[in-house]
């Protein structure tokens, strides 16, 4: 895959311009959603002269966005603005903006160059960061997309003053998984941090720390063919936390799916391979005191086997697939337990978290 | 990109199944369009029984099918047959099919694997190898799409024997363009073959002589940074020729429209470069009497000339550019001509060729 700059700084409009001249683009497009639109690019604008001439396009905001109609928006507007191969493409949003407008850049014109500018946490330490791009569609997550790396990836924690407690915490559960998979060193000074009245500057090289581990893998195994499934843990079970969700026609914020599902992957990590428990409970406090407990009773066991059954992640037929640990720091790929073993695990989880 | 097997048999079904036997897919889909399901599918079907549990796509023939509506229609029906990332699609016939079939492929789940058989000569030496893979988006040719190998293609001069006189001679005059690339002894021996009534089985030969020319260049520049470029001879003046057609409501086969381009070509190159007389000579001689001329007078040329300004390979502002050659096998890229330098060589080329 093509190689990716990590930029971390809160000298953010200095970064933006740099690297936008060493691009040396034939013409600037900004693709925002109705959120960032309001609330960062009026920002952007003014601290960026570089920006002068850009065109914006914006979609509507939220993962229903994240489709086939977005996605041929956004190709109009490149074609409406004249984009050449030259052209290049600003995303300026959350997760949604920049899957869907790095695929879009990926397949204009079979390619033109783009940069990511995450504005949530969880973007910042996920999904700008790797080279996943692509759209939901027939109802299914990331289901059409290609692997395609951002030019730049510019993170600042300064766009974090606007988010909620709810979306500080969404992303911070990633920044546990990494931590988790770095080792014990990064995952005390993790759980040290307080996420809950964050001190932005303190913040922003936890992130790249963060952002760190997940470059370090993707760049091993940059299209998931083996290491880079150490990303999943907690997936597993957290894919299966918001499937049952969207099923009632509820939702749950995908970090606060991943830090239940983390807390299920080092039950079976305790289990089976013998993970610390002091670890576990202190995962185990953290996840309760600022994540709660999902809205699950025994009688949802079947419909999350049935979900984990399903999961595209799978590999051996009638098992599921989970990413284990032995110990902070010590991935165990490929792990598969049996469904009927689910419901002991999910009876434990209750009695840990509720 | 991906490496890309060729393989040139006319021992068609041992070939597609030991192709299929090392893919090991998890399931199998097919895509034709109307023409190539009712003419092609049947022979490969009785032939190749690995192919007894494929499930079939079909769309619409022709380049108006070559549509975002299309490529939705395939992602749905990969959707619905189960797809996962280890399926394999396998992409029966002409251009249009493999283009997109290639580009729904290289972006279902971000790219699961497919293989090529070109049914046209003009697919087999030009759109199936290469990795350029594509639809048509809002009145563009190929605007949208990606770069990516098929895992194989499939070369077999027996599914010719349906081609039509105008479709064998259209892909034939890529075969003359990758000669003219390649050198005066391949030239010759393109020159001398004869295409209105084709020994398939002597054609085999000259079509993978043909596309290993491609391949060499292809594989020294996948993206089009450079070298690729010399694909492009004769196709500046062919894209006027094709758009000019379209504006009147008519329209020319692509090979006849790249013939014809390719005679303005050496044109421009016999002046410029001092291209070999006898070389032009043959090659009006071959163009005239096998694809006639264009129907174009003087109050064409305005038109003609605004469409090569605004050719997307141009790169100079205000400057139109060419590939030409010195003589055959000699290319010079990037050369640039001014729009009023243009009606001289339409002269000469009506003269040469009416």
């Amino acid at each position: 895959m093509n190689e990716q700059t990590l930029i971390f700084s809160n000298n953010f409009s200095q970064e933006l311009a740099e690297t936008i001249q060493r691009a040396n683009p034939a013409s600037v497009f900004i693709l925002t959603d109705k959120n960032t639109s309001q609330l960062v690019l009026p920002r952007l604008l003014s601290d960026c002269p570089e920006l002068k001439k850009a065109i914006e396009i914006t979609i509507p905001a939220g993962d229903e966005a994240k489709n086939l109609d977005s996605l041929a928006a956004i190709w109009a507007s490149l074609v409406d603005g004249g984009a050449t191969r030259k052209s290049l493409l600003i995303n300026v949003g959350g997760g949604v903006v920049t899957d869907i407008g790095g695929f879009a850049a990926a397949t204009f014109k079979r390619g033109i160059r783009f940069i990511n500018i995450p504005t949530t946490l969880l973007a910042a330490v996920d999904a700008a960061v790797g080279g996943k791009t692509g759209i939901n569609f027939h109802g299914l997550k990331n289901e059409i997309g290609a692997f395609r790396n951002a030019e730049a990836v510019i993170i600042s924690t300064r766009f974090f003053d606007t988010l909620t407690a709810e979306e500080l915490l969404s992303g911070f559960a990633e920044m546990i998984k990494h931590s988790l998979l770095s080792g014990p060193t990064a995952f005390k000074k993790i759980m040290g941090f307080d996420i809950t009245s964050p001190n932005l500057d303190l913040l922003l090289p936890l992130v790249e720390e963060s952002v760190r581990v997940k470059e370090a893998i993707v760049k091993a195994d940059p299209t998931e063919r083996g290491l880079r499934k150490a990303l999943n843990l907690g997936h597993t079970p957290a894919h299966a936390f918001e499937s049952l969700a969207f099923s009632k026609d509820a939702s749950v914020p995908h970090g606060f799916a991943v830090a239940w599902g983390l807390v299920i992957d080092l039950i079976l990590s305790r289990q089976r391979l013998g993970f610390p428990s002091t670890a576990l409970y202190s995962v185990v406090d953290f996840v309760k005191s600022h994540y709660g407990t999902p809205a699950i009773s025994c009688d949802d066991y079947p419909a999350i086997i049935d979900f984990m059954k399903h999961d595209k992640k799978n590999v051996v037929p009638g098992r599921i697939s989970f990413t284990l640990l032995k110990e902070p720091g010590a991935v165990e790929l490929g792990e598969t337990v049996m469904p009927d073993e689910i419901p002991v695990i999910l009876d434990i989880f209750r009695d840990l978290i509720q």
